[in-house]
């Protein structure tokens, strides 16, 4: 099945990857953004559709496409073992993100894109307990999606066991009883899991952690948008790593 | 003129704050989350008026209210000194974030949401380059702008130089040609200026910055959110004072 990739960004960066099998631009526009989206196309050898901005506003279902929606291949998403194997390419222990029961996709696009950027090898989701990557995703995520593997998968705490099989340390972030940041060695080749905003992570999903980790909160209200604990802690992994 | 605030945890933290005059809830309700905001009500002493869905719908503008709106005050906008103050009345070194440009709602809510649990003092934000503090801003912070000083500004280039002759260091963070966070000391009194997405902090503020830090950054997506970055480099500033 194919998919749509709309706003700027997000189809910048899927004609980059290689996945654009057509794409439709705004007519009669001549901003530096969407000429960026045409530059894009050239590299990548596919010839932009001109559209009126009623066209595009229906092909991206009343999404903020900003003049560019692409159709790109089925989402691509990854094994565990490509996950590693990403690691394995860029000559580092494995750092990979696993998510449990994130159902925001803003937030789902925000981790995307936090975790790419500061080199994380991949993410794992849960296939029925979280959003998987939609355009939305894609757009939150500024096209980081097309460039980052994410693992879908039917069980999480499985999964967990899988990463432990392959040698990683297994670190839950918790709103409590965990240690701080700078204490946890995330030099090693180790798995973040993040829970849902509110609840955290599942009992079973914990059980399946080796160690907590826990960011200092002052103030009066109770915790971090989840969207900020993992750039927090993806930032503490990459400055040990540093 | 007094403001609108919804959504559970925001009313909750304008009536911790004591700043709601007015409350009306969705009757028939027997959840939990609607239970607190009556128990925090309770605690205000202000007695919540029963409102039909619809009309609590009107009221809200069409903002996702979860059953709970409030009329506060017009929102308390601090001085700068005011700022400085809290941290003096904390016993610690001011940390203060400083968001020149920061136009988007969600932007500056995460924001006031991370500054507020990672425990800075305050936020300087302009007048008129910046969105204020509104009912979306509110509910993107969980209810942390009623908890958090805000200061509004004229001029951010003016606010820094006043930073400065209280004795702060102003450290802006760029996309390239700064120093690793880890090699900026945070312990001491200090401003962290960030700059809007995509266009980073503007030259005559930039200026007025003594230092420059930069999130080592890789992947093929070129920059974090602000919410993202702005997160990273306040924990790296409690880090340090941990």
């Amino acid at each position: 099945m194919s998919r749509l990739v709309y706003g700027v960004h997000p189809v910048k960066e899927a004609l980059k990857a290689g996945r654009v099998h057509a794409l439709f631009v705004l007519e009669g526009d001549t901003g530096t953004a969407l000429r960026e989206v045409t530059d894009a196309a050239r590299v990548a050898n596919v010839q932009p559709v001109l559209r009126s901005r009623f066209a595009l506003d229906a092909l991206a279902h009343g999404g903020v496409h900003q003049g560019a929606v692409a159709v790109t291949g089925e989402y691509p998403y990854a094994q565990l073992d490509e996950l590693l194997a990403v690691a394995k390419r860029a000559g580092k222990p494995p750092l990979i993100l696993v998510l449990d029961s994130v159902q925001d996709p803003m937030n789902l696009g925000a981790l995307l894109r936090t975790a790419h950027v500061i080199g994380a090898h991949g993410i794992v989701i849960a296939r029925d307990r979280a959003v998987a990557v939609t355009p939305t995703v894609v757009k939150a995520s500024a096209g980081a999606s097309e460039h980052m593997r994410v693992a879908l998968v039917t069980n999480i705490a499985r999964a967990l066991e899988e990463l432990k099989a392959a040698g990683l340390w297994i670190v839950g972030a918790v709103a409590g009883g965990g240690q701080n940041p700078w204490q946890i060695d995330f030099k090693v080749a180790c798995a973040l899991v993040l829970g849902a905003e509110g609840k955290g992570i599942r009992p079973l999903v914990l059980r399946g952690c080796d160690l907590l980790v826990q960011i200092p909160m002052t103030g009066k209200v109770a915790s971090l948008n989840v969207g900020a604990a993992g750039a927090i802690l993806l930032y503490e992994a990459a400055r040990q790593r540093a």
